[in-house]
């Protein structure tokens, strides 16, 4: 067993703080990676205080994970010692239902294994996440990372920049289409350097004009105040689609609006309450309101490719992993451009020191 | 001009009752019907409760119509004397719009002209509808209706047969697809009819056993009771497509939760309070819901020879023109299978009485 220094909640109240565990010796297809980095997530803070019910105790969180290949299993292939590699949200599934067989393993039907809080389909242990020194993860799930990507700010692409990448190339986003982007966080950040990237006409929804610098430079061709009613208006019926990355209860019928005929308004974030929804707004144009989870582990290479070849990458602000309880709070007052990143050679000091 | 008989609301309060006014004289693309059959659409009592907001009464209701045609204007190639010809929900629409120009008049991006409560785009007069003895209506919104259908269960198709045929076809509904129908109604009943003559496999949802035979009958493979969690959980993830056809504020989740990975739900019947919809159902399955208006004309045409062609027709109940009223209480009860269809012989004696 390998030895592995982390930061971990041990309940839903308790700040993160050192967790000591052991990784599982490497089988024959896994690779044993030494974390440089992980991006921190929302979905991080929700889990370690047990807002999405799957607490088991202690938790690593962490799974936009990038870092170097250190040893490798008989049987891989894919990566040898010395190699970037990065994993994302899953480091399993079940490989043989139709989703799996399609590339699809976020839609597994036998259930995927989270990269944390999830459980390891061959020996049942909880997985654990990045925030640590290092992972253990079958190969069939470990990315390759071109040496062109910055490794700290390729990090957030493992789940921010998948999760914006597939919706947009699942509904052909691209030369000629027009894209809104509901959101400017994490998520919509990475949804605009996307769609720009697609050569799409790219439109940012704020409620705030002091976003309308950063998302001009990020990406957007314009920025519309969504709270103005004449602007809304002026944009009415343009839209071929729309990539909604807010995570709080908020109007979709105003987006919905916007929307061409036959024009998609996809959501990618899971409020805590249901939002109100009139049918009107999908009656009179055709349109259609979707979901897009994450994206599949074939997909996920294809994006971190596509982005290596168009120097695309997260805009980040790194941080020590003594200070990630404090990162927490700022990233619920969205006080962060755009993701917080750790630098894990922070961990690896502490644990010298210790 | 044509001196019409008709029943009409005098205000939002008001029964209907008899009503005199007249018809434009035809213009060169007109074709007068003397209407035979009309269709009782739930539009119909919105429409005279006012409880739409479009009110300018006196109010002429009926879209679903079916009668043999008098005279026509000298320019009309598409009908002649003694035809039969139908109309459906709109009159006209702008014609020049990328909509019109696909033939998704229902879609007229400057705003389709309906058949009552509509603005006429050429005299300014309101529109009224097909309770009434005869109507004026230029030939490119007129349909053929082949001497194959019985006239008076054709006249539904206007309206209830398009509203489920066009959503069907639209998300390619056919052999080997499995296909639910939330609500057995005027719209229901239509769509488990249509859906079985697509080759589909079809599934009827309904909150009542009572419905079963019925459902089985008009063309359900199965009737699956939604509200029993057991039978649901049984199918699902298993749905390529469902028609939701309730027009009352009704739970989303639970039929979005049926449909399989990439699955669309469709709604075509706007509640007067907005549903409330949580995202894990779309993101958890790369789900769509959306939303569907009636049809084009040509698609019109297209599902009248369909429904000729494969001996579909609406199950009505026939009523004369004085026993409208007490069919709308009748309808607010659902009491109805599945469609009341006025004759109109009924005006014309009163009429002659008169």
């Amino acid at each position: 067993m390998l030895p592995t220094l982390s930061y971990a909640a041990a309940s839903a109240k308790a700040p993160l703080a050192p967790y000591r565990f052991e990784r599982r010796d490497p089988r024959d297809l896994d690779v044993v990676i030494d974390i440089l980095y992980c991006g921190v997530c929302h979905s991080d803070l929700h889990t370690v205080r047990d807002e999405w019910g799957k607490g088991e105790y202690p938790i690593v969180p962490g799974h936009e994970i990038i870092g170097r290949v250190t040893a490798v299993g008989k049987g891989v292939t894919k990566f040898k010692v010395g190699d970037m590699a990065g994993v994302g949200c899953l480091v399993d599934s079940c490989r043989e239902c139709a989703s799996c067989k399609e590339d699809l393993e976020q839609f597994c039907e036998n259930g995927f294994t989270l990269t944390y809080a999830g459980k390891d389909r061959h020996d049942g242990r909880v997985t654990q996440g990045g925030y640590s020194s290092q992972i253990v993860v079958d190969e069939a799930f470990t990315l390759r990372i071109s040496d062109k990507l910055d490794p700290a700010a390729a990090a957030p692409l493992l789940c921010a920049g998948i999760t914006t990448y597939s919706p947009l190339k699942h509904w052909k986003v691209g030369k000629g289409s027009k894209v809104g982007v509901v959101g400017l966080g994490g998520l919509g950040h990475m949804a605009l350097k996307l769609a720009h990237a697609f050569g799409a006409k790219v439109v940012q929804f704020t409620t705030s004009e002091s976003k309308r610098e950063d998302a001009l430079r990020l990406g957007a061709d314009e920025v519309v105040l969504s709270n103005n009613p004449e602007q809304m208006k002026a944009h009415a019926g343009t839209f071929d689609f729309i990539l909604d990355t807010v995570s709080a209860k908020h109007d979709l019928d105003v987006y919905l609006q916007m929307l061409k005929r036959g024009g998609t308004m996809t959501l990618v974030g899971v409020p805590d309450k249901p939002a109100e929804l009139g049918a009107g707004a999908l009656i009179f144009g055709r349109r259609s309101l979707a979901g897009s989870l994450i994206g599949g582990i074939a997909e996920t290479q294809e994006m971190l490719d596509f982005c290596a070849e168009h120097g695309i990458a997260s805009d980040i602000e790194k941080i020590n992993i003594q200070d990630i309880n404090e990162a927490y709070e700022r990233m619920l007052k969205s006080d962060v451009k755009y993701r917080f990143v750790i630098d894990m050679a922070s961990l690896k000091k502490e644990g010298a020191a210790a």
